[in-house]
């Protein structure tokens, strides 16, 4: 199994580079347990579910805390059969995610929503799940919007994708049970995401 | 057929709704062939994909052609087994596209990026392509990655997704092949892609 994201922040400020550089600050806690490489467009990190998702959601946070508009955009995989097979990325919750119904799965994910930490750092998000290599990859989708719906942080659903509100913590613990949960637990699936803080134009 | 997108244009500078709004103008000659809605987080468009991929790329070139570092995520969706059915969208080559041979769908994609305007904007530009509901989707993106490396816009393979350079006019017209050409016709095919212009840190 192979995990990993490539993730862009993007803040509407002119002083863009400061606020980036600040972001990934916040990913040093995560580099013994995540390969991390940037380049001009996006960072590759690599790992289990587990420290990528901390990472990915600390980063927006050290972000959002400042009064500019921030965005980010990330694309989440896991199974790729076009990616090496990578230990490092091992989970658990994985492994076992197929062997259960999916009522099991939606009580899961809702009770990690649950113990989510709370921030103190309000965002808006909104993410398409995609389910490769199955004949029925729409009953996980379903399955995992009703989860959604029931979380706490769902806000409305969109075309195309789900859209969810709060504090950082509840929010992106959502997404991560998402992304473990729904689709075979040695299947390919993704996650197109994207996330919002300090917007002035909120709706 | 229901074919759409969901757009979000991000400048990197503190005068953001000033470039945001221009770029929005430059919408405004496919009004009549696309539903354009927006909200805080990003702009749904739906149509088929030749005005919708022209509107696309016309929006970011209006933005990119000032000398601020801008970016824009696009979430694209056909076939979405969710959505209605929509005549607007209706796409000949979609018709045809599982019809033809792998190497006769890359010649066309080819011939395409080829026909394609030069419009004068430079911009970096990373993808990813899903095809779900079928067993050997990886066939598919497999043939679609070998006509990006033809395609003239090829810039590097990427973990998860594939980076293209160069004039905007045949890198969008390399996306639009990508997202038509591969995959069944009939079938949920996205892409998730981001681009990129005027970055200070261009790698």
């Amino acid at each position: 199994m192979y995990v990993g994201a490539q993730v862009s922040l993007y803040p509407m400020t002119s002083d863009f580079v400061e606020v980036i550089t600040r972001g990934l600050d916040a990913l040093t806690p995560y580099k013994d347990d995540l390969r991390i490489e940037t380049d001009d467009m996006s960072t590759l990190m690599v790992g289990a579910p587990e420290p990528l998702l901390d990472a990915i959601r600390d980063l927006f946070a050290a972000a959002a805390k400042w009064p500019e508009h921030v965005t980010m955009h990330v694309t989440l995989s896991r199974g790729c059969p076009g990616e090496p097979d990578d230990p490092s990325c091992h989970y658990e919750e994985l492994d076992r995610s197929d062997e259960a119904p999916l009522a099991t799965r939606q009580a899961l994910a809702a009770e990690a929503v649950g113990k989510a930490p709370v921030l103190g750092v309000e965002v808006d998000l909104q993410f398409s799940l995609y389910v490769m290599g199955e004949g029925d990859h729409m009953d996980e989708i379903w399955g995992c919007i009703e989860f959604l719906k029931s979380s706490g942080t769902f806000h409305k659903a969109k075309n195309f994708c789900t859209r969810l509100r709060g504090d950082a913590g509840p929010v992106f613990e959502t997404l991560r049970q998402a992304f473990i949960r729904f689709g075979p637990g040695e299947g390919h699936v993704t996650i197109d995401m994207t996330t919002s803080a300090n917007s002035p134009s909120l709706g």
